[in-house]
């Protein structure tokens, strides 16, 4: 049997010594300044064990990984409204780019880009009696942890300079693929953003995906399908522009964020996350790609 | 334990009664005659069990299906040299489609659109001696099955009416990624494209991916690692423009193709093909997604 | 001789017979309302002579002619200053389109679409005093009439609805290339797209550009070479994607807008005004185009 | 009155000074070895003066400055059939894009840019009897000069190195657009672009579209309507995707080729060419430009 903790002892110990760590994201002021030189992984097995290295216990903001919690609960809430107003496919294009939103008439291509997310957002708006209280019960219940919160700090941040997020909302605004104000829609989404959560924290919040759609303590009713449909758009769109490289060298559905998490899971076994807020040039964190990359090469645990 | 006969024969009988059977693809004049009505599924575990219903052993045009083989006999040939040439990423676009090839200067998104499998059949003339005469032997020694051939009628009538991929490859010529003529380069592609095969040899054939890279007779040299990525291009590429649906609907990794085949299989279990030349508008047998569909949700097994 | 006032009554008399006069323009509700039997036509010699038919004398929106207006001031102020922060090549894309400017990284093509009117609008205000009142004096010192003024229900009807500008203003930010606020500019730009005129008072906005850079009372000062080159953009920029479609018809440089007006003019010689709310698909007046391609065809009264 | 004798000199004493002179055209290996230093211009009055100064009698590949005359003479053969198959807008792309084509199924924006070039030289072959030999008669006549020919070795390098052209012949036969076959049509084409003229010469075949259609000796029937038409076209696509700029510097219409020639023209006044071979990154003469913008800036001389 695996001994996981050796093994992300010894990916820990060589990952780190990488000389390019990647740059910390800069477009959001509040990010820009954590350091680079944290670096933590964590994995939780499906039975409740717990293996962890590094900074894995200190919290970031999840960013985009958010994205798929929040894909979670709409569905949790109504599904069919979901894809009425968007697609699964990849995009084939950087996650905040606008062309193609605009070529197909303001209907995103998957919910995990930027636009799409935006729209999960509306629909969350218009289906929660307190949306930023409501939607953060559902994680905190969802992980156990009524430590998490958002930064509203960070939240401010990306109201004062997310120019291109208040492009992207207009554009679907335009197309009326919106019920909801834009600032409306826009204080929800960067108060989503801007939640903090640690490796472990994390690894909690993703035992949903790996479990068949049953959460920790049994408190979110996503079906088995559900939950199939929500890994498949994990994997081919969860990592940017970089789905397929992802898919190709590690081999597990996840989500990362430009908070340098990353979150990934192999169904029916166990979640494994890594935090290191360097960024590669597609948004996606330098030595957590790397790391993984080794877990799944060395353990030959993946889906494929 | 599940029967795989009854579960075949059901979705069978549900399936076959669509009134929407799609469209006979009808670019390539030798294709457009074939009977819409032909309809067959088969699987194969990895314990060299057979199941099959309806036209399961009748020949069809395997073309695009072809992809994935040459990706693999180019790989065991000499990996490093494919991804210098092309990506692994998921293109947004459908799979004829020039725009993005020039805008990326040339270089192939990822192998199984038209544009990177022709700088694949590029890599294997490079390769091999006698290019038509080596692929043919390397699919027949996958199957074990030495009766497969070229339909020599079907690669002439796309060497006729192709002009689409002679855009293609003139492109890739103009962009310095093409070594061999565009002559030789189609001449083989259009070939590799005409192979014949049933429901049941593709299942044979499509085995070594399922068997982390060891064929039936154990003659295909593919690392587990080379394997995960072969599987992980099928599941982000391997449906043009509906990789995504067909990963959110179904759950496999697998390739179609626009004679009407799929081959998708589960790691480490078994290998289900389906025939019905009927396409959808993204290029896919109607049928066949209908009855994966049906198969993964009736018996829960899928990768996510 | 030609009796311009004759030849304008044929044409008026034969155009007006039109079944089909297009569609209002409906994306600004208070534009909606206009009746499409509205048709005018006004012809302003150099040498002060004036010839009208149909409702040339009553006032409308003139929306995106304003642009050219906007543009001369922007010059008239500081020339430089404007050709590095935008264009003068056509689009090749409808007027409102944002995927360009995101491509362009932010540079818009050319003056005379939203976005880089947009940019104009946003040096106008850094540069004015009181930028809503003194460009309106711009506009009413340049026709010596000022009865001209801003409709604030026109303005405030597209600060309600026109998320496709907030998208293309919020868009330039964040690539850093508007100074001032996204709502500063969009109340100036809305304002001055709602100046209303008649054909009549068209003609003597536009004296200027047909007569090398001095307007009628001699109170703009344009330089033959910067007029030459706002004349150039109107030609290749001014009727959107149908720029060629108007020069190949028409014959004559001019600016329309989507409140169906259409300003062209023969330099030297005069200026002609035409406005009829109806629109054909690219936004332009139909009857108006109609109108000026027999009167350059009738009089052979072109630039080429 | 201007002396153009003494302007053209004093236009190139300055201009041949510039230390940039431009990149010769490398694409065709036969055009890659003309020395840049080459410079020649030319003006010709409608009433039969000529002035030049430099290489003006040097003859050079006229390449895309044919595309006039092939469309020339494709109008007066049948223009009905022209604008059926092809748009008069500019594209906002490179020359050479085959994006745009594949977007809008194959009909290209205008016919100067090489797609739609490509397509006029299909008609042309479709309504001559021998194709090569008239469309040069045709040249012969227009300028009255018999000893103008084509040069097969250009034409000969470009058929084998001109692989985008080859894709752009291909995917208008995979749309349709092309009655003819591929070869046939590039055959021809090739042929047309390496057509040789001096600056001279250039002046002579330039003349009818000065002088509202009729030429030197009389004998080519454009009617005054579809002149404007060809030269409106000339003013809004002629210099690929810097038309916009050429109109804004220089103000006249005309036609540029990689061969480094320019002819542009005054109508009912004059024509001007110019030769150079060094070219700028769109792909006009560096020095051709630079002396065009002086001549209309010091005579003031433009449509505008």
């Amino acid at each position: 049997m695996l001994d996981f903790q050796i093994i992300l002892e010894a990916i820990y110990k060589d990952v780190i010594k990488s000389k390019n760590k990647g740059t910390v994201a800069s477009y959001i002021p509040e990010l820009a300044c954590v350091d680079k030189n944290n670096f933590g992984v964590h994995l939780r097995t499906l039975d409740g064990k717990d293996y962890g290295v590094g900074n894995f216990n200190e919290p970031f903001s999840i960013q985009s990984i958010s994205k798929v919690l929040a894909l979670s609960k709409a569905i949790a809430l109504n599904e069919n409204n979901v894809w009425k107003r968007l697609g699964v496919e990849p995009s084939g294009n950087p996650f905040n780019r606008l062309s193609l939103l605009e070529i197909e008439n303001g209907i995103p291509r998957n919910p995990l880009n930027n636009d799409g997310a935006i729209v999960i957002a509306d629909i969350l708006i218009s289906h929660l009696k307190n949306p930023k209280e409501d939607f953060l019960n559902f994680v905190r219940t969802l992980t156990n942890d009524y430590s998490i919160n958002y930064n509203t700090k960070v939240a401010q941040s990306e109201k004062n300079t997310g120019f291109n997020n208040y492009a992207t909302t207009n554009l679907l605004k335009s197309f009326k693929n919106l019920e909801n104000s834009v600032d409306e829609v826009l204080d929800f989404y960067f108060h989503q953003c801007s939640i903090e959560m640690s490796c472990s924290q994390l690894s909690k919040a993703f035992y949903v995906f790996a479990n068949k759609g049953t959460c920790m303590l049994n408190k979110l009713r996503l079906t088995e399908s559900q939950t199939k449909r929500i890994n498949a758009i994990m994997l081919t769109c969860g990592f940017y522009d970089e789905a397929g490289e992802f898919a190709f060298k590690v081999g597990l559905p996840g989500k990362s964020g430009v908070g340098g998490g990353i979150a990934a899971f192999l169904p029916d076994n166990f979640v494994i996350t890594t935090w290191s807020p360097g960024l590669n040039k597609k948004g996606n964190s330098k030595l957590g790609m790397l790391a993984l990359e080794q877990f799944t090469t060395k353990t030959k645990q993946s889906i494929f």
